[in-house]
Order: C-alpha cells, then sequence, then structure tokens
C-alpha cells in the first residue's frame, strides 16, 4: 500500500480566511478531508501536515526518505526562496510533486520562479483545492507507473 | 454533454521518436486514445488535434469559443514565442488549461516563460502523457465546479 | 489614384467581441466600412484584410510591392514577435504605418516592443477604430507629400 | 466651441534648423500657422505655445484643466525624463494626446521609452509636422466622441 | 484601548552592541522601555517581543489578527528574504508599518528591497530608535484614523 | 527656536483633487494649517512652500543652509529624477527628511528609486498628510536630539 | 549518392531586389543554379526550396528525415525566432548546417541570438551567396567524414 | 586554549548519503571525527553541531560571541539566501570562515553568490571533507597569526 | 578675437563650500578669474555664467549658436538627466567641450553616463578648477584648429 | 599569386591533446597539413602559424597588412576577451575570417561573444579540423571575388 | 616525491608594497621562503615563479603538464578576465588550485567573478599570505588522496 | 626637473594609417615629436612609448614608480579589458593621467567603460592628437600644483 505525504507550508493555515479572491473559501481542514477521500478511493495511506517553519519543512521532507513513498508538496512563499528545501528534495529519493492553489505564472514576479520546480517531478497549479486531489492521484499513478 | 478539446502544437506529431529520454516512447496516437478512454470514462465528448502552424491553432482556439466548452492546449514550442496564441485565448470565453508533458521549468532558460499561463486557468507539467488523463480529468472538474 | 491597402494580424478578426474594454465594440466589418468611407471621401482606392497566419502576412507585405502605394499595417501580436514581417516591410519600396486600436505604451511590458515600428513611416496608437480613417488619411498625405 | 492647446517643449524653438535630416524644415512658426488653418477648418479654438522649462510645461498642463478641452503635447526631451510632466497629465481631467515629429521608435534607446505614453489617450509619431494637423484632427475626434 | 504589538526580527536583540556607528548605542531592553513610554502617553496597550526565527514571526503575526489593532514591525534581516511573513501580512486584517532604525536606503543594495514593504500601510526609517516612539504613535493616529 | 521648512514639489498644488484614491482629499491649504498646527504645539518657527520647477527647488534647499535648521522635502515627481535636488542636499550642512505622502514602494517600478534618500536623513511615507505631521515631529526630535 | 536540401526561411525568395547592399544582387534562382552546380560537381542529389510560412519549414524538417542525409538551413528572420525550427530539428537525426548570407553578428543586437545554432552541427555566414556552395560542400564533407 | 565552532547548516546532517558524486560518501559523523582529530593535533577544543533550522544558526553564530574564539561556518544553503545569519556574523566579533565541501563556483548560479562571503574572513571551498580540516587549521593560523 | 562662454551648472555655486573634499577650496568667483586670466593669455573674449535651472541652461545654449564661438560646458547633475541640455547642444553648430572638477568615473554609477558627451567634441574632468584653464586652451585649440 | 595567413590563438597547440571530446583527435601539425595541402590544390600560398600571446598575434595582424592578401583567424580565448585583437583587424585593410573547430554557440555563454565577428568578412564554425580547409578555400573566393 | 608549481600572476611581485591594508607587508620573497619551508616539511619539491604577461602564464601552465603533479595559482587579475588561462587549465590534466590573499569576494564586484574557478578544484582566499602555505598543504593531500 | 612619460597601448603604433575618419592623419611619430616640443617648452624630462603587449605595458607602469614623477597613459584596448594595467596602476605611487584620442563615449558601449579611469587622477578625451599636447601640461600642472 503507497504512502503519501501531503506537506503544506507557510500561511497554508490560513487558507479559506487569507485572500479568498485568490485562494477560494475552502479551509485547509477541508482540504485535508478532500485529500484523505482520493486516498481512501485509491488505496492509498496519506499523511497531511503543515508548518510555517521552514527547518520542519526541512525535517519533514528528510524524514520521508524512509517514511513515505511520494510527497505532494505546497511549499507556500519557500517556493520561492528556499534552497535549503530544493537541497532536501534532491537529498532523497522520494518523489516530490509540486502544488500550487494558484496559478503562479499570473501573480507578482517573484513567484514566477521555483526552486522546488528543478527538484521535482511535476507541478499542477492554478486548479484550485481541486488541485490537491489531482495530485494525490498524479502521484499515485507515478508511483504505480 | 461536454465537449473537450485537445490541441497540440508543433512537433508534438513526433511523439515517441523525439528526444524520448525527454518525451517518453508513447506516439501521439497513443495519447490519443489515452484521452479518448478518459473522456469515456468521464462520459465527455472530445476532440484531439496537431498541428504545426501557429496560425491554425489560433483559428482552433477561436473556434472552440463556439464549439467546445472546455481546451486542454498543450502548445509545444509556441508556449514560449506565441502573443499570438495568448491573444486568442484571451479573446474567448472557453477556458484552457495548459499542459506540457515534461517539467519546463528544469529545461533551457527559454522555455521556463510562458505566455499561455497568464491567460489559462492553470498548469499541468512534468507527468509525462498521464498528464493528458490527468489534464482532461482536471478540465472536465473545473466545468462541473 | 492611390491605391492602399489596409492589412489585420491576428485575432483582429474578433473585434468587438475581444476585451471591449480594450478594443471597444465595433466588429472589423465597422472598421472596414469606415476606411472606405474615408478612402472615398479622399479619392483612395483602398483594400482590406485580415489573416491569423504570419506568412499570409508577409506574403502580402511582399505583395504589396506592386499592388499597392501604401500600407497602413495593425500587425496584432505579431507587431511584437515577427522579424519576419519587419523584414519583408524593409525588403519592399512601399511606404508601412503602424497602427494600433489600444495605446499599446500602456500595457503588458512586452507589447511595449515593436519590430514593426523599427521599419514603418510612423505610428498611431491608442485612438480606438478612429486611428484606421487617421491612418488612411495619414497614408494619403504621405502619399500626397 | 472646442479649445484645443498645443503645447510644444524644449528646442522645438528650433525646428527648422535643428538636425533636419530628422525633423524637416519646417519652422515652428510654420507648423503653428499649419495647426491654425486645420483649427480653422474644424471650428476648433486653438493655443499654440512653447518653453524650454519643464516648469513651465507642468504649470501650463495644470492650468489646462480649466482652459482648455483637450491638449496635444509635443514634450520633446521631457517625454523620457519627466515624471513630473507625466503626474500633471495624471492630475487633469483634459484627455491629452502626445505628438512627436520624428519616429522615436527608430532613434537611440533612450528616446523609446516615454513617461508621456502610460498617460496620454494616444500618440502619433513619424508624420513629420503634418503630424500636428492629424493630432488636432484626432483630438477633435475624441471630444466630439 | 487600542492594542499594538511592536515585533522585531532577527539579531534586534543585540542592539546596542551590533555596529553601534549604524545602529546606535541605545539597547533593545532600552527601545522598549520607549515604546511602553509612549504608549502610556497614548493610553494604548503594548506589547514588544524580538525573534531570530522566521516561522515564529510569521506564527506572531496570523495571531495578531485577533489579539492586536495595529503591529509595528521591524522586520530586519527578513524584510529582505521573507515572502512568508509578506504573505503573513497580507492574510491578516491588522494594519502593518514597516519600521527601521537605520535608513535602509543608503545601505547595500539588498537592503533596499523590502518585501514588507509592498504590504505595509506605511514606513519610518533613518531616524534610528526615536522611529519606534514615532511609529507607535503613527499607528495610533492611523488607528484612530 | 528652531527653524524648520517644509517644502513641497511638483503637482503637490494639486493635492486633494489629483487621484484622490491615492493621496486624499485634503489639498495644500489644509496640509500647511496641519503642519502650522504642530509646529505650534512644539514650540518651531515653521514656513510652507511648494514649486513645480526643479530651479526654484534647489535654490530653495541652498538658502535653507542659512536660513533653517532642518527640512521636510516631500519632493514629488522630483525625488525620482532629479540629481541636482540630490546634489544641493549633500552641498548643505542643515538635516533633510524625505517624506512621501503614499507609499511610494507600493507604486510603479520608477517610483522606488529616490535620490533623495541617498543624502536625507530618513524617510516617512504612506501615512497620508498625517505624514507632515508626524515628519515635522521627528525632525523637531532629530535637532532636539 | 547523398541527398542533400538546401531550405530558405521568409523573404528569401526577394533575394537580390531587398537590401542588396547587405545581401548583393544575386536573386535566389541564381542561388539555385549554383547550389545545383555545386551538388553536380560532388556527385550529390540535391533539393533547393523556400518558404514564408514557419509551419511549412517545421514540415519540412521532419520530412527531411526519411528524405534527405542532411540540410543546410537559412531560416531567415525565424532562426531568431522560432523555438520550433529548433525543436524540429532536434528532434530529426538528420544533420542541419546553418546558414546566413550576411554576418549576422556585425547586425541589429537581436540578429545575433540563433535557436537554430544549439541545435545545428555549425555555421557558415558572411560569406554571400558563395556561402551557398560552400554550405553544399561542407555538408558532403560532413558527411562522407 | 583556543575553542573553535564547527557549525553545519541545512542538509548537512545528510552527508554521504547525497548526492555522494558531490559531496561524496564521508558521513558527517566522519567529519566530526575529522575535525576532533584535527583539533587534538593542534592542541585545540573544539564543538561540532549541525542544524536545518535559519533561527537555530543565527542563535549559534550570537552565542559564539562569548563562548569560543572562532567559527568555521559550512551554512549550506543558507550561504545564499540568508541575510540575517550574515548579518549575526557581522554582530559578533568573533571571527568566522566559510567553508564548501563542493566548489561552489562550479555548480547552479545561484549558488555563486555568499551572503557568508562578505562578512566572513576567508573562504575554503571545493577540496571535500578535508575541507574541514584545512580551515580548521586557518582558523587556529588566523588566531595564533 | 574668439568668443568663449564658460557654462556651469546645478549647485557649482556651492563650489569651496560644496563637499571641499571632492571639488577643493577654491569658489567659483575663484573659477571665474582663473578663466579670465586663461582667456586673456590666449587673447579670448569670456563669459562666465552659471545657472540652477535646466531651462535656463537650454536657452544659453541655444543663445551660444550666435554670440560664441565656443562653449566649455560643466553640466553638472543635468549631465547625467538632461537630454534637453544634450537636444540643444546637437541643435546648434557651436562645438561644445565637456569639463567636470571630479573624475566622474570614480563615484556613484548614475553619475558614470553622461549625455553630454555623446554630443560634445571631448571631456576633461579630474584635474580639479585647473581643468578650466585647460578646457578653455583646449577649446581655443580647437576652434584655431 | 594570393598570399594567406592561417593564424592560430592560445592553446591550439594543444589540439589533440586538450578535450578531444570537443576538439577531435587531430594535432595542429595534421592541420598545418592540411591547410597546406589546400592551399597546394588551390594555388596558394599559405604560412601557418600559432601563438599564446596577445600581443603577438596583435603584431602579426598588423604585419599582415603588407605580407598577406587574406588572414583565416582562430583566435581561440582571445575571441571573447580581445579587444586589441579587433582594433588590429580594423586598422589593416587585410580582409579576415573567423574561424572556430567547436560551434562556439553550444558552449558557455561567455563563448557566445566575439569581439572578432563584429570586423570580420565572415565566420566558419563546428566544422572540426575541416573548417581549416573550408576556410581557406572560402578565402580564396572571396579574393578572387 | 610530489612536484607542485606555485604560479603568481601580474603584479604580485609588488607584494608588500601594493596596497598593504589589502594584502599585507610580506614580500614575494617571503611567500617564496614560506612555500618553500611547507614544501620541505611536507617532502615536496616545488617550483615558484611569477609573471606579468598571460600568454607566459598560459605557457607555464602548458608545461605544467609534464612538470607537475599540482600547481597553486593566483592569478591575479587575470583570474577576472582571461579564458586563455581557463582553457590551459582545462586542457591539462594536472590539478590546479586557486588562491587569493584577500577575500575577492569583499571587493569590487569585477573581483567577484572567476574564470579560474570553474576548471580549478578549488579555492582558497582571504587567509593573507598563510594561504600560500594552507593551499601547498591542500595541493599535497589532494595528490595523496 | 619633472620626468614625464607619455605610453602608449596596442595599435597605436598604427595611428594615421587606422580608420583616419576617427583617429585623424598625424602619425605616432608626429604625436612623439608634439609631445618634446611641448615638454621643452614646461622644461620637462619625457620618455614616449608603445607596446601592443599588455604586460610589458604593466612593466612599464611598474617601473615608472622609481623612473617617473607621471605618466600620461593612452592604454588603447586595454583600457577597457586590463583590470592587470588598471592593478599596477593602483600599485605606484606616480600618478597616472587617462588620454584618449577620440570621444570614447561616443562609440561601442564596450569603449564606454574604462578601468583605468577608476585609478587615474583625469581624463582627458575626444581632442584629437592635441590632447596628448594638453595632457602633458595638465601633468606638469598637477605634480607642480
Amino acid at each position: 500500500m503507497q504512502r503519501i505525504l501531503v506537506l503544506n507550508g507557510p500561511n497554508l493555515n490560513l487558507l479559506g480566511q487569507r485572500q479568498p479572491e485568490v485562494y477560494g473559501s475552502a479551509t485547509l481542514a477541508d482540504v485535508k478531508t478532500l485529500c484523505e477521500q482520493t486516498a481512501k478511493n485509491l488505496g492509498v495511506q496519506l499523511k497531511f501536515s503543515q508548518s510555517n517553519h521552514e527547518g520542519e519543512l526541512v525535517d519533514a521532507l528528510q524524514a520521508a526518505q524512509s517514511d513515505f513513498d511520494g510527497v505532494v508538496l505546497n511549499a507556500g512563499a519557500f517556493t520561492h526562496t528556499s534552497i535549503a528545501i530544493m537541497d532536501a528534495i534532491a537529498a532523497i529519493d522520494t518523489p516530490v510533486l509540486e502544488l500550487h492553489i494558484s496559478n503562479i505564472h499570473k501573480r507578482e514576479d517573484f513567484r514566477r520562479h521555483s526552486y522546488v520546480s528543478s527538484v521535482a517531478i511535476g507541478m499542477i497549479c492554478g486548479l484550485g483545492v481541486n488541485g490537491y486531489s489531482l495530485a494525490v492521484r498524479a502521484m499515485f499513478d507515478h508511483l504505480e507507473g
């Protein structure tokens, strides 16, 4: 049975309350429920977590090496600034799929560059919270693959 | 019943033969079959086409306004050079989802900028030909909404 | 009797329906009528055409060498990307006047650079569809001049 | 009866004597006569003035708010350096049309950027002194609406 | 009674000992006393805190949503690198005023860009530790409005 | 008794009428009254003036050397273009505090660079016309300090 | 017997008439004759074609995979703008030699970058129409080699 | 007796397992042993630590002010992104020597810029884990020197 | 008898008092005396003037067309910002020699670019006030030339 | 009888031993023999030389003015850094043809810019050592005219 | 017995006399003695040389291929400008270690880029003349290694 | 008695024959005579030399430390590329005056940056060969000064 980690970065705990015109009105709890439902349908074991601390995300990615078969990562703002997270992904064998709720290519210039992209297997963005469900499925397909 | 157009740009007719280490060994015919299967599962009417001519892609996008409910677009090289295609997408109401087989963020610098992104609803990339199946499903979900 | 070609590039066939807050509600047929009226007032023979294909615009400009005394060109998106059109203008003796419906200097950065400008005699922009009438008159004056 | 101000920036008082290969041999007095003739034909009240002082041009634009219905502005070198003139245009309701005798897009790089463009309704350039006549007419059409 | 949080970023705990020619000789304890005095004079409830951890600052800003009416933020080095802090400010309704002890515009190039600025209501800089007193007063005035 | 000059640059005479969504509805006369009130409270002698002419601002700054103890300068558009004003500030011993009504860091790119900043003691921006009152107080503190 | 395709891009059909000070007075028919003569001398089968349409050049390059042993390509303006042509060259096994009549390194900045160069085996430029003869010979040597 | 701190940044705990073609197969425990041996030979007291958290590294550097005579710092990814670490080094008197296992000048562009370099006494890079031994010796010489 | 104008730009009236470590302690009156002495030695008629107003310098340059045989211009800060002054020099036949007291190539980046240079016959800089004497002599030689 | 100089820059004496995957296995002696054979076939007098010293290459180019009718120049690394060599070519009337063994457009960024190109008649690159033979022939054709 | 070459570039013969605040007061003769002592301790054969001529340094590096097992190179100013030296290092098998007396990352921008770095095994900088001793030891370890 | 060295860089030995429209028709021998005459008038001992070799110019500048009181340097192309020459000037106490025959600010972009400028006392350019005479006089004044 596949084990998938869905890992969320800074300020995603405010989902639903933060700029709803950009991120929608679903909360992170809603998203967790959505992911768990998808996982159940696919027969996948899923963990869902969030942190505002770069170091904790690095720790979580390092630990995923032994604990998970794949990671869906919405690194939030750290997507654009954290070489440490990029290095952590590069250091582990577990495949990582990059996810964004909004279409980062339509926003400020500094959101167009992603350190995560250069080490992730692929990216899904702009599809709202439904992107989480697609990402879990995409990782499932990739691992089956 | 939803109508979805899967539109492919230049050199995608060589899929399977062109740089298989980047694009995999499936041919465009294989991809068409995959999309049709996904469409059948979802109960969607699907058209699949390809062109090496920028003008024909502009024509096809303009026509999609009346003939389709959604477009999945892999614009190939025109992703990075065609403002005309970008303007065509902006000119129609039909939603367009951007798709790439490879992770364009890992390749040459000039492949990192996409004119399509600024007018598409979202992007899926780096998931190989399976991305086509996910994109059709994502457009389906988007239209169901 | 002067012969003037009014040549339109990609997506201008959607005029009136595409982003009316930018381009206004007049259709390309309306613009053609306006140009013909102006031409009639000035005693000028006028041809009005449009294409979404870069190659066809290059062909049309090359043919203008023998068939027309002046060209009013709204190259649309190709204004910003087509060196081929720029080279065609440079290769013929027929003077070309650049025209834009919107003020391209107020829009996205990539619309601020025009390959056409470096070979056109001048530019009129931002005056809406009335700019077509002014451009025909300006070309008339230039040829008389 | 419409009231139009034709306002000229630095060194335009030398017209006819300054680089005639770029600007032609007509003097600013000739241009004034041409504008007055066009204004008479259109039934417009016209004022024509020039200054080498940025501050005086800012003052003139501010005063145009109450004294004129439209402004045709050839800001000369200040086109490329004066945010103060740009701010003055933005601060008044009177529409301003940007005018240049030469095609500024064909000249030195620093002449390609115009602060005026981002607040003017449109631009006419490269049509020689005849551009003044066209600009007065274009402003007339714009005000007629 | 207004509640104002004065939040300090990395290395500000070394104030008085770190580069006194830039930051002066007052310690952070002195600054806290100054802020409390100002708050007392204005009849404002004030909390003063500092952290070297980006994640803790994000947490504190998120919590300010419910606990404070306004925030005075000297984000130190994170001013120039933290999109996470910028996103946290954008995600909450509590107004944030940016503060710097030194004039960041006179220093290294990388200190001239502030992610905080694009979401803060305003900035005070270069006025030494007295800037803290002014910032508390400015936030008070802003909230009184 | 301290003598403080509050000096305003181009287009600030239009305050209240120019882009009120950016600058608010208070007029420059209102601002003058506000400054005079603050000065009276602090026991400071205050002069308040405005000019649209760069040369007059340079003259005024040079004269401040002997006539004032401190200058609060809102240089308006010249903030971003005038090295002459910057040189004048550098040439005199009188301290100058930079002031902006809006948060210049949130606006067009060319408003983010300030020649004044590199020679001013500090900057206050984004606090609306109340920033004038704070700036006079900040200069008072600085001179006392 | 080797089969070599000499493929020409936009505006090369105007050779001899377009900017003769840059491109010389020989026509494309003259160049075709020259190439055929060289081919005859070397015992090579040669096809010579031209198109103003990017899509047709992509089609021709794709077809060359099975029909030719080598391609001499003067892509004209598309050299600098067409990633689609670059991708087509990368997708086929047939070697492609880049050719330019003028020395593109001496001309406008935008002509200095060639997408073709990064996938061609080499480049010959600046030798006028005689470069065609040398290029056919160079391709012959390469294929023999 | 000198006291030297060897401080390691994010992902260095994975040494030996992370990209061995870049970093070699020695683990961080091996490196610690190597450093301790060198320290013993030189008669130096040595502490060796690692953290994935930027804030903890800032704390450790601040504490080094009183607890150590010199620091050897391999800041890992934070080398290129952390102004907070740079500021901490600048704020303390303890000399810091920058160390990298790989030659950072041969890698991605973003690894070529080091915030640490501008405040460190020097840099050793590209010499593998043996660089640790050399760095401890270099710091010893520097403190003796 | 040659007539030479020595024209000085903004803040040069403060010479001797402004940053003496850069500009020396001689006043502008001293410089005038030095120029007059040199002129007398060479048998040249000399006028010496200064203005802080860009418009007045433009006026003065335009007037030099008829009143002087050569101009020595120290445009001060306007050297780097005034296209209007550059255009005035280009518009007149009178040769202009650029002069700077300090070596502008050693100072801030924005002082390294000179609009004056592209239209002046040459430049003398870095030789202190003695540069004025050399410049008058150089202009004399040039006119004798 | 034509006299042609084949001039080689730094490190070309190591040909055959230096990065054979880039430059092939032929030595410079082999290349010399190849050139001499080509020259013999064409009835041309040929000199072949190499130097690692920029000054000697400048000397050789200056001397070519009187001693040779044409120069084939492979300037090696100096292609990208030597304005002195560029100036020497510009200073003599003897035509110079630029040659590179590898396709410099496919390599590091700094190898894409050639100072030689802006003064050479043309360039041949990417054709291996056979390019020398083609270059001698191209120069022969050029001189024959 | 290992043979190590310590090679010095331009102006290092002035060591001790040139900017002692940057480079210290030891002369190159002192440095030679220091290197010889280190070599003696390690049982290494050492040659120490210096040249102001780029070509001689290229020659020396080429000769090192057969005469030395390792090179310690302080290329001085050529570090930043010489692709020829970089190419020579790439062309030989002998490992080269880059050395700088000062911390080049703290100096002018143009000293931050090193052509040598991209082909050297590593770099030691900022440790004063003691860096020579460390570099010889580091090369010794590398060769033993 | 003052001793002045006039030192010339690459290709200046071709003066009079190289691009006379830029550099005039006087030869370097003429320039030497002119300098000697000026030196005689001023009572100065003068040496005049030229080299195409960067290393020889570095050697000459180093030797000037003991042999000359001042240097007039026309470094030719090395002005723009040689940090080694810049370092040599910085390393000696002898003042160096930068000289150019043409106005380097009017030419190609790469001629606008001078490494010499940042260490020379000043620059004279654009005054033709007469600039040599002025430069010798300027150095004389500087040394007297």
